[in-house]
């Protein structure tokens, strides 16, 4: 394909006209698809069905402490879901927490929580001029929306092929003190689905922050999300680099079976060093006398462990792979080399990350809605809803079917033409 | 039975050396009871057994709008679960929010929120030199850990047998702009079981608080929570008073099923003013996708509605009605006339509140421990776990065994009597 920027004003034109009408014609269809959020199908959410199966008999609801799961106590989690969210994030059930249906909830509350009380007995927060946390991007909109809550400022720190950029963060880290934590998804990164290198692990593990409360927030959403048998990535297990590193309170580790079992009624654990842990229990003893063990107990006895964990985000894969496939074939099919747009192919995780020319992001997502498609807002993708460039859209090819999902990112791709070619000819 | 205070030296050493004796054979028994916690029974955790029936139709899983509860949505809960905490607090859905499994981590994170944000608008309390709340006393002993994790000072407010001294509360809350809230349980509260007057209701209703944040944290645990049928207390609805006064934000209820349905497995709501719910809802939205609607479903398919609610509550009073009676006649039996110690014998609720002779309430609850019983904490009941009278001991009747209830309680007057003589001797 020619580069869209080397046709004539002419040529352009021309293409435009027939876009525009292939676009009057899909816009007539009256559609109203969702593209815009990490949301399960339905197909999906029925692969966890025999979770909800009874658990009438009595005899079913102690766990294997022999403790009562129906009634209070056990503010840590049962040891088998504790074992469970151990194995899915690598860690042993000693350095697990569990919690409720949220990790989201989990790292508010760390933030809230370091406000009112600090870390581990630093000063709160709340009690400092100023407080800074470094975002990745473009990152997860619910992470920025957290940090922007509490008034911390945001640094944008550009993503690359292996992670965040790793010269700016050490540089940041080591001579700001107000710089108090850095979101990471690190395994397939939302909206990129770019995993972290060794070496970037590594020299997380190994940073040397000028503030003693600065933490990295290592939300490892899509831990066991791979979308191929043979094409995987690894993530190198942080909290024992931290360790090895001398630095073994430097992460907290968030995750949570949202995406595995049922998004709202999943359950979520923290894994972090014993200092930290009870840094949380403090907090959390307070807080609540316990969060939902029946719960706990139905996702150890539906999943059995890591393995049948791991069968299960299999037919996950089954599902999403094909829902990927056909975006990414199509944004390869109509824009590749075209010059007007770049996007990543991920192993796993929930997105695809597409940058369009700068200045045409928000026109295209609101282009894409003329017709009824539902994209995540362009800018969500960065702290507070500022793209610099305005080029980041975040494509979320789970919730629609495979046929919708066909309309939906040829809709997409009429509106990337459309919008960039008024761009290129506005330059002519 | 004579006042032991008019027993002469000898006759108290002759009746003393006589309960020692007792109290060693008891004590020989080697027991491990517990009366520490407001903590179900087996037996009431049995009556909602079926509400862990199978959802496994898909069709099951849908609520009354059609969106499926597997998956995320909803913020403020589904609407038939409105509609069922609701009733049960006696307010429109449309004042109700649904949270999670805790309504004291609801508490926790409204205080929290309050800290951080401060409370529709106002200045964050932890940008203020002093934030004050008031403690009606004796009273639960998680509420006033909340106030003292965020460093509230508490003010003690006695309880007389119509609620607070109200007369103290309109004082301190009309002139002192640092007091900016209330711990309350109006209903069978905890300890005493004593629940707010419609006069007091009304008190409170039409409060004219210097401190425009100043909210009352109205914690409506026990509202269906009967133990008679024919001797129910009732509570005038405070949001509706509040509203009448021209006070519409004044007041926030938090209500669960904990002791209804599971705890720990239990919803929780807060039923508020529109302003307020909007407070909430902005804290919420960044803090959460959404709470567990699955269980919210599970809930509403087991009750139906408060019809179902009030006849399930009859069932625990069954079983939990024989326990205080226990409690109840040996201390009416043992005490009564002894002038050494004093109860009420509540209408409903979880605790029986016991008020020994000023300075033997620890020693009390030691040496019941001595013989195997575990009693709540003296002091718990006060703000910083300190009874300036040391006087006030929580009976939980609910989870032990009727006969393991019987040896409790033997074991229990036998501490008050020794502690008791003990006290008086000492003064002879």
């Amino acid at each position: 394909m020619t580069p869209y920027k080397e046709l004539s004003k002419e040529q352009l034109q021309a293409m435009k006209a027939d876009l525009e009408k292939q676009f009057e014609e899909v816009k007539a269809k009256g559609l109203n698809l969702d593209m815009s959020r990490g949301k399960p199908s339905k197909q999906q959410l029925e692969l966890a069905m025999d979770m909800l199966e009874e658990l009438k008999s009595t005899d079913k609801l102690k766990c294997e402490t022999g403790i009562d799961c129906r009634n209070y106590g056990l503010l840590d989690g049962i040891p088998e879901a504790r074992r469970l969210l151990g194995e899915m994030t690598e860690v042993s059930p000693e350095n697990i927490v569990i919690f409720g249906n949220s990790s989201l909830n989990v790292m508010f509350d760390t933030v809230s929580r370091s406000m009112t009380h600090g870390v581990c007995g630093s000063t709160p927060w709340c009690k400092l001029d100023k407080v800074k946390f470094l975002c990745p991007v473009p990152g997860y909109d619910r992470h920025f929306r957290i940090t922007e809550y509490f008034g911390i400022e945001m640094i944008n720190v550009p993503m690359t092929p292996t992670g965040p950029d790793m010269d700016m963060v050490e540089e940041l880290v080591s001579t700001d003190p107000a710089v108090k934590g850095i979101w990471c998804v690190p395994k397939y990164s939302n909206p990129q689905g770019i995993t972290y290198s060794p070496e970037t692990v590594k020299r997380f593990a190994n940073l040397k922050p000028a503030a003693e409360d600065f933490r990295i927030f290592w939300d490892n959403a899509y831990c066991i999300h791979h979308l191929y048998d043979d094409k995987q990535d690894f993530l190198v297990e942080i909290l024992d680099q931290c360790e090895k590193a001398g630095n073994p309170d430097l992460v907290y580790k968030f995750v949570s079976t949202s995406k595995v079992s049922f998004p709202g009624s999943g359950i979520a654990a923290v894994a972090a060093s014993e200092r930290n842990l009870n840094d949380f229990r403090k907090h959390m003893s307070v807080q609540t006398i316990g969060h939902d063990k029946i719960n706990q107990l139905r996702h150890v006895r539906f999943f059995g462990g890591i393995v049948g964990m791991h069968k299960h985000m299999k037919k996950h894969a089954e599902i999403l792979r094909p829902k990927f496939e056909i975006v990414e074939d199509t944004l390869e099919k109509e824009l590749s080399g075209a010059e007007i747009g770049t996007w990543q192919n991920p192993r796993g995780g929930y997105f695809i990350s597409f940058d369009a020319m700068e200045g045409c992001a928000k026109a295209i997502v609101a282009k894409a809605a003329e017709a009824g498609v539902k994209m995540t807002d362009a800018g969500a993708t960065y702290p507070y809803g500022i793209d610099p460039k305005d080029s980041n859209i975040r494509i979320a090819p789970s919730f629609p079917t495979v046929d919708e999902l066909k309309l939906a990112t040829e809709i997409f791709v009429l509106s990337v033409k459309l919008v960039s070619i008024d761009k290129i000819l506005s330059e002519k």
